[in-house]
């Protein structure tokens, strides 16, 4: 997920919803309860999340990433989708290792303490006997690059917390994660020789969250870990005891050849103008920890269920209605970047393309990143959505599978859910599906195929 | 909880969230984002609700209920409220007695089969052998009537499912709860020999959800249980196969001689018409299922959290703001009552009353009942709650505890929470602290906070 901001654009009256007819005189406002209804009754998203879960983590280039294309096809075939198909993308493969993970700090005032900690994605392994060194904590880049040459040798320590005071979880994220993106980088130019990162998250826990980091060929690849929150409180705490603890940091990851893997797609095939095509995806590969229920397990039932919503009640669009799941969203981006490529060189129409990567929270409404009169007749259906609880419609960021198609000009929207709990969960061994509500996924389902068939009759 | 339904009623735009001001100049947007920093970094609501929870379950009549009164009267101490004291109330003393519950299922066709069950909240024991009968299943009382005299000498299974289509869950609730509340009354009528009511709850699990049920002094009082979803779906089976299976019900509960309890209340007395009241509640009491986490431990410590951030951002309302933990809400509302009783033979002028009873989920609004035009004044509020998420200010519901000051004609208020979950836990084993996000507690106990110095200011 890339962090997105959301402003408000509209004006709501529930009075007005009765009237909300398009101007050929459909009413969405029942066809709106008419999902719902639906979707909270006979809904399937659940069950497919429960499927899809059940592969395990789904981190490209693995088995289960392997396994989690073939069953999102077949749940494609079973909902009887037309056109389903892989799109082959290759992708980076890299694998945390067989052996366990490991830092400990050894100090003469503090004892030896072993910390909770893993190898941030895309991270090279320590030397077998791992890195043992002093650490050094910085709250940010500017506070490392004032120390100088005091970084020399060092293990540098990002402990800057995620701003817990904004109501927007997905702002304070992205105000935090250049140190887990670039820590290395940044680490490696001052000379460090490991970067250990606080982990991104809202909670304060005993698990460490992964994602995904960079390096740079002109600085060495150090090693980069993850440590947990009330682990990252204790070593500063343990620093501040001792300012010469060193701590030995063991990871034992490797970045493998790249491997073959795929998006994959189906349709419901509009009925007047089916060359031109509305995107709805979600990433269905996911980091190695926990099995990915909310990120971004529920984007991808959320669109298949969307799709599967519309054919089950005969709800006919004029175009086309496409479910992508996106292959490698979280260390590459290669899927989404492989379906824009593909849609530019072969021209096809796309009219607008829709994600779900924000977790399976209750639907509080849609951002929209495109043309702003287009977006503000989209707006104007807010209280169409309402029936969902998803009434905040508004202009921000759409999502990350789908950003290479907004460069294109394509209409983004992101589905926004309820953000307080996502960052609890994102990217740890607690992002399982019993942290997912059924009805809150459901509804996001039933909110995202309303939204696809009103872009597809429209727009 | 009561069922209530809330109506949107009216119009926001964020654009003019920064001119929201008060006729003299005060910045209630300003004063929201105060308050929400405040409460997303430093709140205190979490660490009460961890307190409260720790007492245990806290049902009428039990050392739980008077360890929880000592408790909130000590927290209000600890954070300086002033005129802190107990109300005494004398309460219900219901206890689900010291030998296991236990209804089997015992059949030719089917075997032998244990089935999840609790007494409802008030029931009467059955003979120390257990009620031994046919069962017969119907799902409205319009259906048991019908039944005629073959309902004689039976166990009346009541087996309506809440309604799972409607986004409101109050709603399903209330259509759903009056085979919880009346079974026994009607079951009895009807001459059977007791009550097994389907769990009034959206998820499908393996835990009965207990609750409040009354008898009618006319009819034999008859036991009656709750019993889980799965159970239910499979006993429905069962009949289906055997309609002569029969069902032993052992119940073991007792009603002992009413108690002396207490309300709890203590104030942020109003620096220029003190003697003009603006009430905050929770009920302190809970089922002896869970620990009653989100019901109603949440809406306490919100109520709590709300004076304490006004007094420590330095908020002085004009009018008093009080803070009162009810007692009994859950089989008697004894404490709501005796409130209302004493402030009307003490003539105490209420000037609005506020209850969160619906969970310590992310809030979305508030409801009102009460005088029209001041409650479009309110909800003219509307774009500053939106700080907090909680800019959904309808008419509807207010609370079970605060209703008899609202018959008296004071204006009510109710905090309403996201509500997909709710009941997912409610009056179960489930209702544990595990279950409650601390930023989404926070966040409603901030909203409480704003919309109690408004009333305080504004009104």
């Amino acid at each position: 997920m890339r962090p997105l901001t959301v402003a408000l654009i509209l004006c709501f009256s529930a009075f007005s919803f009765a009237q909300t007819q398009s101007s050929n005189g459909v009413d969405y406002h029942h066809i709106a309860e008419q999902i719902v209804r639906h979707a909270l009754s006979e809904g399937r998203a659940f069950d497919m999340l429960r499927e899809l879960t059940g592969v395990g983590p789904r981190l490209s280039g693995s088995p289960q990433a392997a396994a989690a294309v073939e069953l999102t096809r077949q749940i494609m075939e079973r909902w009887s989708f037309e056109n389903v198909r892989l799109q082959p993308v290759m992708v980076p493969h890299w694998v945390r290792g067989p052996v366990e993970e490991a830092a400990i700090i050894n100090s003469p005032l503090v004892g030896t303490m072993p910390l909770t900690i893993c190898a941030l994605g895309g991270s090279v392994a320590t030397p077998a006997l791992g890195v043992v060194a002093e650490v050094i904590e910085v709250k940010n880049f500017e506070e490392l690059h004032a120390l100088g040459k005091k970084a020399a040798g060092k293990i540098i320590f990002f402990n800057r917390p995620m701003d817990p005071t904004s109501l927007d979880t997905f702002a304070s994220y992205g105000n935090a994660v250049d140190q887990r993106g670039s820590g290395a980088i940044e680490a490696a130019r001052a000379g460090g020789v490991a970067a250990l990162v606080r982990s991104m998250t809202t909670a304060l826990d005993d698990v460490p969250h992964t994602g995904g980091m960079h390096y740079d060929d002109q600085v060495p690849k150090v090693p980069a870990a993850a440590i947990s929150t009330l682990d990252a409180n204790y070593l500063s705490q343990a620093i501040a005891k001792d300012q010469h603890l060193t701590v030995r940091l063991k990871l034992t990851c490797a970045t493998l050849p790249e491997a073959t893997s795929a998006n994959v797609m189906g349709e419901l095939p509009g009925t007047e103008k089916s060359e031109e095509i509305i995107v709805l995806g979600g990433h269905v590969d996911s980091w190695d920890k926990g099995v990915g229920a909310h990120d971004d397990g529920s984007g991808c039932v959320q669109a298949l269920e969307a799709v599967r919503l519309l054919k089950t009640l005969d709800l006919k669009p004029r175009r086309t209605i496409r479910a992508v799941m996106f292959m490698n969203e979280e260390n590459g981006s290669r899927g989404g970047k492989e379906y824009a490529r593909a849609a530019a060189e072969k021209k096809i129409q796309h009219i607008a393309a829709m994600e779900s990567d924000r977790g399976g929270f209750a639907p509080r409404g849609f951002s929209i990143e495109g043309d702003s009169v287009v977006a503000q007749k989209i707006a104007a259906w807010s209280p169409i959505f309402a029936a969902f609880g998803a009434e905040r419609i508004g202009r921000g960021g759409s999502g990350s599978d789908i950003s290479p198609l907004v460069q294109q000009g394509v209409l983004g929207l992101g589905l926004i859910p309820e953000p307080q709990r996502y960052f609890d969960y994102h990217h740890s061994d607690n992002d399982t599906l019993d942290k997912v509500n059924s009805r809150e996924l459901e509804l996001g389902a039933a909110a995202m195929a309303l939204m696809a068939y009103m872009l597809a009759q429209e727009l």
